[in-house]
């Protein structure tokens, strides 16, 4: 089966989804879960949910290793009409997971104790963000 | 089903396949579409496929951030005897998706409007990359 | 069907698990293969299986481009109460892959000739890792 989980975003960081696809599997039985994020300006990440500090931590060091375009180090890029944050965005979104494969028990995520689901928002204005989902 | 596309490749950079793919799927149902690239020193990524200068600023930052072996930053790698282009593109290739798992409905690929797929050649001399695709 | 792989791991580095997969499919027909790594420290990598020093030097690189927190440059990093070694290890999960698909042909799975499965360790002192697995 196929849906779509949307995301509002609201400037750039981690926005948990764990809850909404655990609500959508409720009921089914063993199988796979497939996520893909249908854009290029931001990602999916299966990360920590216990500490906050983990996720503000994660978002400084990738805007340390991708700085804004109007960084004097990021001269180099072209594609900038939309913004200082648009190009280290599709950086990002190649460096972090565009999609996700989790297989399921019984209705369940097999996920580990301490592992929630995230789109992380790369661009700084708000977007909303959609999220393809297929269960087989 | 399975099958195996192949992608000619003549030197660094993003090589867009999506037209293959989506005549591959033409005439299916709803499922899920899995591509795997079948080597270590290039990668698959879904990026935007409207302004070619994305790829090329793609391509700029990962050659800052993966040297070739003769730069100095890069004097600890030993792994060296295939060429200074080698050892850096296992490490991109660790950096950016092996495989890459898409939802389809009736047969078309749930990509949003700008994603294109392609595969990213690390290597220098051209090569014959092969990725295997499962659908059902 | 549904599975869980265990691999114990004695310090940072990548540990091959390949022949575990490729004995659990023997005797299977055509599908796909899921794995996902359960914890937000250690990762999955697909990587060249024939010379070990494309490991070490694929570990010697990302300790350099994400240095441990007691290092002047990751000065910023807020959780560190697990040791120098914590959140580092959860920026790596970020990079590399948690979750990889392979398609299978008549249970082999379609990997290329030097093409090998990891665990990779981020952390320092040994782990019981848990990897789930699903064919279908």
């Amino acid at each position: 089966m196929l849906t779509e989980f949307s995301i509002s975003t609201r400037g750039a960081g981690l926005y948990e989804f764990t809850g909404e696809v655990t609500r959508w599997l409720a009921g089914q039985g063993d199988g796979l879960l497939t996520l893909l994020v249908r854009h290029t300006s931001c990602s999916l990440l299966i990360q920590e949910n216990a500490d906050p500090e983990v996720q503000s931590d994660l978002t400084a060091y990738f805007d340390r290793l991708v700085p804004p375009a109007d960084h004097p180090s990021m001269a180099y890029l072209r594609h900038t009409y939309e913004g200082p944050d648009d190009m280290p965005a599709h950086i990002k979104a190649a460096l972090m997971p565009v999609s996700l494969g989790i297989p399921v028990r019984a209705g369940a995520m097999l996920l580990g104790t301490w592992q929630g689901i995230y789109l992380v928002e790369h661009r700084r204005a708000p977007h909303d963000r959609r999220v393809a989902a297929h269960f087989a």
